[in-house]
Order: C-alpha cells, then sequence, then structure tokens
C-alpha cells in the first residue's frame, strides 16, 4: 500500500472520542473490506448480546449469575431498585469514610492520622488496586499504599520491615469477595500476627470489601472493624476496580473516583452503540478476531509509552487471559480459546525483545498506548527544539513503522493524559471490548471454572501433608513409598517427596537423609 | 502415564547440583527416547560450538565480536592476559569505590554521605540491575536505588519529586555502552538539569560505566566525574548483569557481587559439561527445542513462586527474545526464530490468567521457579500443622499437576533460597541454554540487527519534526499535505500529522485548528 493510500486508510479507520479527546486506530491491522463484511452477523450478534446482557440477562449460566459491572457507572441501569440504590450508597460511603481518615476523624489509636495502607487481596483484587496506584496516584498521597498479593512469607517480612515502625498508623485493607480465598487469608493472619506482636489492636486498623454475609464480613462485623464495604455478587474480580475493590484503595490515596465513573461512563455510552466504526470496543475485538483468526493464534503484545501505566498490561492479562481463555463455548464445544497478552512499557521493552518482534516469530499483533501530554511544566531541550517526549513519541512512531515494514501488525490507542478521567475510560474500553470478543466468539467470558482445578489441587496436598505428618509421627523412618503406602496414598509418593523437601528446608522438624540426587534413595523421619 | 511410571520418569531426568543445591525438572516435558536420539547430533554440535566461542572465536559473526561474558566468573579462561587483567580489576576498583562510598570516605559536597541512587540506563543496562535489587537488595540497604529505565518525561518528574530534598546526596550512575543510546542519554540531561537547578555540581555525584574512549566516557573524564568503571566490547547487553554494568549498583547496595560470581562459575562449570543428562543448560535447551518445534512454536511462561523474582521474567524476556529472535539463521535461510516470554510471580498470576493457560489456546509451556526457603525465621500457622509458605509451596505443585492433567507441559527449576550464589547461578544458567539453543537452531544469539530499525525511524521522525517546524517559521497556516510538501516529505503526512498532534498538546507553540476527528480538515501554524 502507498503512502497516500496508507494515509487515506489511517483516516477511514480512526476513531475520534471529543470527550474523552480520544483515538483508536486500528488502520495497521491489515484486514479488507471482505473480511469486515464476513464480520458482520457475529458483530450484530454481539451487539444484542452486549445489550441484553446490561439489562440484566444471565449472562454467566454456568454460575447463574448477572454481569453488572456496566451499572457501576451508571445506576440508572441497574435492574432493581435496590441494586441501584446499593451502587449510589457505596461510592457515598466510601468518600464519608476517606474523608474521615483524611481528616483524622478516624485515626489509629496511638496517632493522629493514618499514614500508611496495606492492601491484601489477589487476582482482581490486587491488579486493578495496583494498576491504578502506578497510575494515578498523586506525587504527595495522604497515604503511602503497600500491597500483600501473594502468599509468599518473605515477601510479607520484606513488608514488615519497610513499614514495621508505622505499622501503629498503617490501615489495614483486606479484600476478598468470599473470606476463603487462601491468599488474603493467609495475609490477614500475618498481618494481624505482626500487630499482635507489637501488641497493637487490629480491629482498629482494619477495613473489609467482601461480600455481604461472607466469612470475611462476620469476622469484620463481629470484631467492630473500621468499615466493612460491599463487594456484590454481580461484579467479578476482574472487573471490580470501579467498585467498592478499586475504590476504597483509590479514594484513600487521593484519586478522584468521582472523575474515574465521569470516564468509565462516558466510554460505556460510546461503546453501547450498535455500529462498528463509531463503537471503539467493538473495532478494538475485530481487531482481535483478525489477528488471531478468532482463536487467539497471535498474543496481544501492549506496551504504553508511559512509566505510569507499566501495570496496564498485567492488568490486561487478567482481564483478557481470564475471562477469554476458555475450553469450551457456550455451546459445549471444544474450542480452546483464549488471547495471550504480556508487555510492560515503551520505549523501555525495545530494547528488551523488538529485536524478536521485529524479526522472529510472528506470533503477535502489538497495542500502543500513546499519551499526548509529555509531563505538567516545560520541557529542557535534549537537543535544539528536541525535548525528552519528542523522542519517547518518535520511538513509538518508529517502532510502530518498522514493524508494520515487516507486515507486524498494531493498533494504537491515544490518550491525552494519564487521568482519573482516561483511566476509567481505558478500563471501561477493555471490559467491553473482552465481553464483546467473547460473544462474538461464542464464549463464557465471566466464569473461570479452570480456576477452581489448581486450588483444589493445592488443597490435596495440604491435606497430604497433614497425612504425611502424623505417618512420620508414628515411625521412626520411612522411604518415600513407604510413607504413602501408610497414608494410603500409593500414587502420591513424588508430591510426598516435594513437601518433605519442603518441609525439611525450613525447620519443620522433617530429616531427609540419603542421596538428595536419588530420591528413591531418601528416608524421612521427625527429630528429635 | 501411570503414577509409578511418572515418578520413574521424574527421577530419570532429575538434575541436581550438590554445591549450588539446585534442581532441575523436565520430565513434565512429554518428550519421548526417540525425540532424545534424534536431537543428539544437533546436542553434539552445540557442545562443540560453546567450546569453541569460550575459548575466543568470533561467536558473533555480524559484529566480528567475541562473545566473553563467561570470562567475567573465571578469568583464567580470557583469551588474552589483558583481558584477565582487566576483568579482575574492574571487581577490585568497584570494591574499593563502593567502600570509599559506604564509609563516607567518598562523600557528596554537602553531605556526610550517599544515601541513595539514580541509575540510568535501558535494556541490559537497566533490567539486569533491576531484577538483581529487587532480589537481593538487603532490608536496610546502605544505599536505595532507582531507576531511570526510559524516555518518560512524567516518569522522570515523578522521581524528582520523591527525591528532591535528597538530591545533594544522591549519587547518579549513568550506563550506556556508547553513550549514544538516546534513552540514557536524555536520562543523563534530565538529571543534569534538575542538579542544576539546585546549584548542585552534577559531576560530584556522577559515576559513569561505559566503553572505554566512547562518548560517554569522554564527558565524564573530562569533567572530572566520581568514577568510570569499563564495559567491555566482548560483553552484550543482555548479558552484562556480571560486568560492572550490574556490579556497580549491586555492590552499591551491599550485596555481595562475589558470592554471585562464585555462583555463576559453579554453574558455568556444570553447563560446560558435554553430556545431555549431566548438564542443566543442555536439558534447558532440551526442553525448549521440544516445547516449540526448535521454531518457538510456544511462548515460555515464568512463574517464580517467590515475590523477591518478580523481574527474573522480564530479565528473561531480553535475555531469551533478543537473542532468539531472529530473521536469519547463520546460513542465511530466512527462519523467523525466537521464543515469546513472559510471567510475573506465584501464586499471583494463577489468578490472572491460568484459567487460560490450564483450558484456553495450548500455545505455551511453563517454567516454575521453586524457592525451598520459605522465610528467615519461624511462621505462623495458618491452619494447624500449615503455614502461608506451605501453601505457596501446594500452589505451586497443584498448578504443575492442574496442568499436566491438561497436557500443558512444565518445567521446574527449584533453589534453596534466593541469595547471590543462586541469583548468579540462575543468570549463568540461562545465559549458557540460551546460547547452546541458538546454536542448536543455528542463529546468531549475539546481535540484534532489528533493534536498529526502529532507532532509525524515530531518528527520522525527529529530523522530520525540525524540518516541520522550519517550515512553520515560515508559513501563517498550512494544512498538513501542504506542510508534507514544503518539507519535501510528500510521503510522510501520517507522520507529520502525529508529530503535530503530539507538539499541540505540549504547549510547543503548535496551533491545530479543524475538526480533530478528521485529520486531513486541520491546519497548523506557529503561535503568536
Amino acid at each position: 500500500m502507498d503512502a497516500a493510500a496508507l494515509w487515506q486508510r489511517y483516516q477511514d479507520w480512526l476513531y475520534y472520542h471529543e470527550g474523552l479527546e480520544f483515538y483508536l486506530d486500528i488502520s495497521r491491522m491489515r484486514f479488507d473490506d471482505s473480511f469486515v463484511a464476513a464480520m458482520q452477523p457475529k458483530l450484530d450478534k454481539a451487539f444484542k448480546e452486549m445489550d441484553a446482557l446490561e439489562k440484566g440477562a444471565i449472562a454467566n449460566p454456568d454460575e447463574n449469575r448477572m454481569v453488572g459491572h456496566y451499572w457501576l457507572r451508571n445506576p440508572e441501569l441497574a435492574p432493581t431498585p435496590e441494586i441501584k440504590q446499593e451502587i449510589i450508597e457505596t461510592v457515598e460511603q466510601i468518600e464519608a469514610f476517606v474523608s474521615k481518615i483524611h481528616s483524622g476523624e478516624i485515626h489509629p489509636p496511638d496517632a493522629r492520622k493514618f499514614t500508611d495502607i496495606i492492601s491484601i487481596g489477589i487476582g482482581g483484587s490486587a491488579l486493578g488496586p495496583e494498576f491504578v496506584a502506578e497510575a494515578l496516584a498523586p506525587d504527595n498521597a495522604p497515604l503511602d499504599i503497600h500491597f500483600i498479593d501473594n502468599s509468599d512469607p518473605a515477601g510479607i517480612d520484606r513488608l514488615f520491615s519497610k513499614l514495621k515502625d508505622r505499622l501503629y498508623r498503617t490501615l489495614v485493607i483486606v479484600i476478598s469477595k468470599s473470606g476463603g480465598t487462601p491468599e488474603p487469608r493467609n495475609g490477614m493472619i500475618e498481618v494481624q500476627n505482626a500487630y499482635a506482636k507489637q501488641n497493637l489492636n487490629f480491629s482498629a486498623h482494619a477495613v473489609a470489601v467482601t461480600g455481604t454475609g461472607s466469612k470475611l464480613y462476620n469476622v469484620a462485623t463481629s470484631e467492630n472493624w473500621l468499615a466493612t464495604f460491599p463487594m456484590p455478587d454481580w461484579v467479578g474480580g476482574r472487573t471490580s476496580e470501579l467498585s467498592a475493590v478499586g475504590f476504597v484503595p483509590a479514594a484513600l490515596q487521593g484519586i478522584d473516583i468521582r472523575e474515574m465513573l465521569a470516564g468509565a461512563k462516558e466510554m460505556d455510552i460510546a461503546t453501547r452503540k450498535p455500529d462498528l466504526k463509531t463503537n471503539p470496543a467493538a473495532l478494538l475485538a475485530l481487531a482481535w478476531y483478525f489477528a488471531g483468526n478468532g482463536r487467539g493464534e497471535k498474543d496481544m503484545v501492549v506496551l504504553p509509552y508511559k512509566d505510569s501505566l507499566l501495570l496496564f498490561s498485567r492488568y490486561l492479562q487478567q482481564l483478557v487471559m481470564e475471562s477469554l481463555g476458555k475450553e469450551k463455548d457456550l455451546d459445549g464445544n471444544i474450542v480452546y480459546q483464549g488471547i495471550a497478552v504480556y508487555g510492560n512499557k515503551g520505549s523501555t521493552d525495545q530494547h528488551a525483545y523488538v529485536q524478536q518482534l521485529r524479526e522472529g516469530v510472528p506470533n503477535f499483533f502489538m497495542t500502543f498506548i500513546e499519551v499526548l501530554e509529555d509531563r505538567q511544566g516545560s520541557s529542557v531541550e535534549i537537543d535544539p527544539g528536541v525535548t525528552s517526549g519528542d523522542y519517547l513519541s518518535g520511538f513509538l512512531q518508529g517502532t510502530r513503522q518498522a514493524l508494520y515494514e515487516k507486515k507486524r501488525d498494531s493498533i494504537t490507542v491515544t490518550i491525552p493524559q494519564v487521568n482519573p478521567r482516561t483511566v476509567g475510560a481505558l478500563i471501561a474500553l477493555y471490559e467491553r471490548a473482552v465481553g464483546f470478543y467473547g460473544f462474538m466468539v461464542n464464549i463464557n467470558a465471566y466464569h473461570q471454572p479452570g480456576v477452581e482445578a489448581g486450588k483444589k489441587a493445592a488443597a490435596e496436598i495440604l491435606d497430604l501433608q497433614k497425612k504425611v505428618m502424623e505417618v512420620l509421627k508414628e515411625n521412626a523412618s520411612l522411604s518415600l513409598s513407604e510413607i504413602a503406602e501408610k497414608a494410603g496414598q500409593p500414587d502420591q509418593v513424588e508430591a510426598i517427596y516435594k513437601l518433605l523437601r519442603h518441609l525439611s528446608n525450613n525447620d519443620r522438624g522433617v530429616i531427609l537423609q540419603g542421596n538428595l540426587a536419588q530420591p528413591s534413595s531418601l528416608k524421612a523421619s521427625l527429630q528429635g
């Protein structure tokens, strides 16, 4: 395609949203008109299904749930007056609580004000808050946020080491829908233990974000925690950033959550239009379909050219992969769907792997995120008339062009600035695009049946550990297969080996003797 | 395969290094004996070529360079006495310098000691130092490190906002082999400007790590910077962590660089053995070859189950993708090689995308990194007899098993602890595995010709910007195509549109008038 034709194609496909000053460019995805025409039935179906979903249809049939994260930014759309009321009141409650924390009206027992936050959560209860903190926390935030997003004892200890002198003025947010997910529960118990060691009253520092009536809800209310905010049944973890899950930590950091809602609402209006060319979510989904042939044959590489958006691709990894990575379609056919997502930031990643993207295995398409504003205030000149922001902008343009020359496709999203409104809009855009694409490829984008298998397998390992410890208590020294036999788990020799190796490396009273290079030679016993 | 056979396969393929207490398990890659037999000629070739490379052969033919990062941990292997001497002396010079910084013998003009570091670099000059800082910096490091690893003005401003009261006691390390790479140069100029604004003498705070005789070298010596450390020609950016590039920042943070070298040296000895089953790098490379059919058909997902190893996959992204992502093989055939790498950490990522990994598009293989030690000291019990570390260990085992059930292959790397020795060993292992795999698939793993194209395209954009500004100075108001014509670049209308849009959003005197949704309607002029 010559330069003039490409410039025409650029303009033909350019989407611009005036209110949000938002651009979407899919002109460098090399589809043609016949592809678009062939997609029309799938687009029509998806427009119809998204509409039904927003009206309260059971869009998550396996779990018999409504999918309502869209209502969060426009409570008028909620299917019942109760849900509408709950949405409105939750935001008001968060603002009232946060204002009391900021003013010191609610303060820790031993200090005038809270200065730090530990936010405990995993999956959607971590990625959204982490992404938004990195993107939007002001330089002098009223509270500094720290995350426990794993069950790693050393990681938790590192945080305690940093906060040990400030724990008495640290607010702890525990985010868990059910209260039963192990990682946040473990994090909470570790933190409670740290507070107890300093003779601090944990409840006077604690806030819960959880489903009403959950285990965590009951603990928080019976122990008289500072506050409890609801995590509604009709909001999934990966679409919970604009609910209390994201808003409690965000508002505490001084981020304008009403602006996030406003940006998301405006994007929702735009992405509701049942017309491809004026609907940026439909354009995105179409581009994804084209890239991967509707079967995820290409990875989505996401590169925001802006440090503060570093975690956006990690956020999208969950949103896209957990939503779309499905074994079966809605009719029960085996389809192995999904789109793999990765990326960090430009231009940094250019120096890491644009070599492969440009020349190597062509198994991806790119999404560039461009931010027009370089910085607040003026810039020093690097060369006459050229700033470091001009370089960054040039790197984006240059890389897009260098990839296109090698027939590597790309999408470009452009926002004027990183602010609560544009971040809200980005979240809403990708939420809609994922749901829309899910309907195009006929899958349930709102469940995650595959996550359970790993959890179940892990629970079985912990059960096995208890059985193995029982066996060892009653015996002097046994081989791994003898332990498996006595534990009634003759097939689990390898798992037993692994857990004993782990215990013996952690001073848990287990001794392994023999040749470590030959596990079957090992004998296990308990100390003393 | 039944449980007994699987346990046998596990033991048959288990690699154990006694000195490093290091395990590698490739038993869950479902290759068979005939595959291994068929690979033997490629393995033999790779053993031979790695040997020649270490002896100083020109292993990077395009750039006519030796590949010598292996010599860093065993200077006896260096091909000349001069190189041997330089390696030994550089480590000694780093230690001597760092000890003077720690003691305060070298101190900033206005403070008794340096307390912070700004490390400026990109690509290999950022990813290694960032990974190692996250993995190994002690809780109370003698200096806190901060990175400028991009050309993002807002990102740089955020750092300045954090450090503004400490700039007078901040040490600045500028890392750039040539001194000509724009990102570190831009970062340096931005930092110099910040020092100048506070009337601080930048040179009295600055250290260079660069090629002897480079532009940066000349600046640092003529301006009398605190120190300059060499970045040898025979060390590539992505394999420079165990050179001055990684060691200056690491040693300043109090990380034991001799131990990193010792771990790497021990791993080098192990990975030099020309025998598959006793060489962990060859085992890894074999597993990669099997996974992707020697053509990168599957992505490598890397999940360390340990917070401090969060950046390991980003580090590997560069090492693997820049090394292996090549258009042509050594005979000039078009091959589009490479392996895509992504991942963050377990169990966190399980909640983000194990859904897709287990059930969705089967386009990946997994690498689990297991760390046996949970934490220093004892743990609170989560359930009777069960700690949060047991959970983490159970999640790893459970996920590995849940993936295997669905025919998703995995590799497991096990280390006793995250410490300088094991991190050195991991770096050495993957450096060797990448080089070895490169020889197996017959590519040059040590150049990066594709990176230049993006740089060149970016430089052209900046040139175009200058031309466009000249045109605007001489004209009242022009359409985009008129500007392109007058600038002598009639094919560059889109690039001109993009750069004018960027300038007009940054108060750079450019005014764009017309309908923003229709770029061809726009007219540009200069202010005032």
